[in-house]
């Protein structure tokens, strides 16, 4: 056959052409990263259609990108020219939940929210907690190492990766890990496919790490007048020895953004909201945690009285993002510091934003040092554009002079693929490029994203 | 220069040829490898010791051998015919604890309890606790990926390692992973280094992740009459969302060993002890799981009333290995099978030393699952030996056919090399090899460990 098209279509891949169609999945929702034109689009059933798809696109040189809910932040699912778009959203079976082991087996297709349902009918959760755990998939989450509100306490997805079912470039399917608590037989490739964003292989199943429910969580919400305050609060609080289950920050911006979106009472003088959560031994624990609130000057610290109320807030948290949408649209970056750090900068990300005169609000995974300044940008105003894209790379900058790095958690991809040679030494670099050629010898796993050829 | 001796001599590097130190460095604690011949042994003082060894052995092809305390099981450590022993023991300091960002940074020569007792300076701990936690390095625990008493709630020592600075085959140094609590920037090589065994490259320094020390810890005893009741206790607890910060078994042939060692008390006739651990709100945890022991058919479950009890209960399970060494050499297995089968394979590898006629005792950790057969053999009688090795294979073969692995903690090395075939799948093992070439193309870094060439 002489085409790759004609190929996938021989194979029963049924690839789609149609330029609406194609168009609608070529990007994620990092929407400033302009796609590329990709040639079709395949809709993976099973682990042989990927293996086909593969087979097919090594032996005609033509890169593909694969693809789950297309929510990451970083544009890893974004088209290039010329691929095929693999999307593997229609593999979303959960195979197995079991709970003396507390696994369960899923498709790379299956939403997180939906692995946290089936478990929860064990008494069991799948701790890792992305902002779009209802809307995004498993492998997504897996091909971005997704972080989330839980971090704080209880690490990210990778930590929640116990094996891994990976069809190679070649088309060959490989297992890696295992069903076990523990195992340490051979290499550790399944966190080498953690992360890697589709350009080393294609996640087709994955066995996943459970974890009992808490039986008990209280959250409190403190106040503070300046942002000084807040960090001197996480720095005594994380120096404590306390091991909060959640710690996050929201920023003035966003306080007023939100209570725009919908009114519910938050501070909007406030230059922070800290909402933390405790699951151990929670009201001895939050009892010590509002007292080093208090100690930094904290203005007012409440508890929510009930569960209702703790919903209210945590959703207060995840509607942050949607509330800055209301005001332009969002570039959304990702920076980590150390913890000691994250009054120096917050302060730094709204020097950036005066310097460049942009709007710029700050959520922060505050117990992580991870920010995420929320920049508004018109992208109709090539100057407002620019400008936003400058203070991005400004905070990038900033990150890195901290000791941080440019991602915390929403991954490299396209969007940060240049600073990526900023953060890494040359030597790491070129260890980087050699893992990926010798997984992917052709170059056609989502070419370019990651790490530059 | 002609040879890598003078060579090593002229960069200052001393290299040690007498005999008699280099056949005291040749061995770890797996002594039933066969040593190579060494060549030479230097003793790194700084990176820069490290980066010149690999720089001078890469141009003669002559092998390395990275060691540390040389307590590792399974041979990681041993030496090669023509290797020079690269001894890291002496890179011993530690360089900064950091409490507000939970981290310690330290050479690779750091025992693990020297961390620990840094760390408790800030009320914080390296929870990482293999039982060799007392005489291992930091350094070798990092690359065995060491496991130990801790993980069936904190995990293994991989998820404690956040940045490593690595010195490649050729000499450069590398610096990967981070600082902060979270990143994804790039390819996870921290990771693809933990377990790797000395055979990608050598780490001559660590971040390491500290945790808060919990505030208190109970911790109870429960005696079962048969391995089914121990099995089902396991099994309940693990399914009813416990979370116990640890859970031993110590089998019948353990407990005579330990009251022949020190009597203090001990159940010889049981089938099996049970060691449980709970540290969140643990009087409340230890009256669920006490009420599971007994449901399970426990004959007496008592708790340890003061913290002295409590640590004897807990320093018997550490004396297990040293009670057997009493009987002949201990052969050490360590397997992994899915925590529902620990009945069985305690079952089956009793079945196995009757087969074989051999005395085998096993200590578990037994909420991961993870059981370590201790084989006595009399190494001078050619027939206990062999008898003694096949018992050992066959314990093996019975944790992969009940969807266990060969190792769960104590790594492939030498010891069960041949075996990690018959673990991983063929494309597995291939992948494996092009990472171990992409990284070592000269074949020089302990060369022979994990994967055969």
């Amino acid at each position: 056959m002489s085409d790759p098209i004609t190929a996938l279509a021989a194979a029963g891949l049924a690839p789609v052409t149609d330029p609406d169609v194609l168009a609608a999945h070529s990007q994620d929702h990092a929407g400033l990263v302009p796609p590329g034109a990709a040639l079709a689009l395949v809709r993976a059933r099973a682990t042989e259609d990927v293996s086909a798809v593969l087979r097919i696109v090594s032996e005609y040189g033509v890169p593909v990108v694969p693809q789950g809910a297309r929510t990451g932040l970083a544009g890893a699912a974004t088209a290039v020219d010329g691929a095929v778009l693999l999307d593997l959203s229609g593999m979303d079976r959960i195979l197995s939940i079991d709970p003396v082991d507390r696994l369960a087996v899923c498709q790379p297709g299956v939403l997180n929210a939906a692995v946290s349902a089936a478990a929860a009918e064990h008494g069991l959760r799948y701790s890792p907690d992305p902002g779009s755990w209802q809307i995004s998939t498993v492998g997504g989450n897996i091909a971005t190492a997704a972080g989330g509100m839980c971090c704080v306490k209880y690490g990210t997805t990778p930590e929640y990766v116990l094996g891994l079912e990976v069809v190679l470039a070649s088309g060959e399917v490989m297992r890696c890990g295992r069903r076990t608590a523990k195992g340490v037989a051979g290499y550790d490739l399944v966190r080498l496919f953690c992360g890697s964003e589709g350009t080393l292989g294609v996640v087709t199943e994955a066995t996943l790490k459970l974890s009992p429910i808490p039986a008990q969580r209280l959250t409190l919400a403190a106040v503070f007048a300046t942002t000084a305050d807040a960090g001197r609060a996480v720095t005594a609080i994380m120096a404590s020895g306390a091991q909060p289950s959640l710690l996050e920050l929201i920023d003035n911006t966003h306080l007023r953004a939100l209570e725009d979106l919908r009114p519910m009472g938050l501070p909007t003088e406030a230059a922070a909201l800290l909402l933390v959560c405790a699951d151990a031994d929670p009201a001895a624990e939050l009892a010590a945690i509002e007292g080093l609130c208090e100690a930094a000057g904290a203005t007012e610290v409440y508890r929510a009285t009930d569960a209702a109320e703790a919903d209210a807030l945590l959703q207060s948290r995840r509607d942050a993002y949607h509330a800055m949408e209301k005001l332009g649209t969002v570039l959304v970056d990702d920076v980590a510091v150390p913890r000691a750090r994250l009054a120096e900068a917050l302060d730094g990300v709204q020097a950036a934003a005066e310097r460049h005169g942009v709007l710029i609000g700050v959520i922060a995974h505050a117990g992580d040092g991870n920010l995420h300044p929320n920049i508004i940008v018109h992208p109709e105003d090539p100057a407002s554009l620019a400008a936003g894209k400058a203070a991005f790379d400004e905070i990038l900058a900033m990150a890195l002079a901290m000791g941080g790095t440019i991602t915390g958690e929403h991954g490299v991809g396209l969007l940060k693929r240049d600073w990526l040679e900023r953060e890494l030494d040359p030597v790491n670099l070129a260890v980087q490029r050699r893992l990926k050629h010798a997984l992917d010898p052709l170059g056609i796993l989502n070419p370019g994203k990651v790490i530059a050829h």
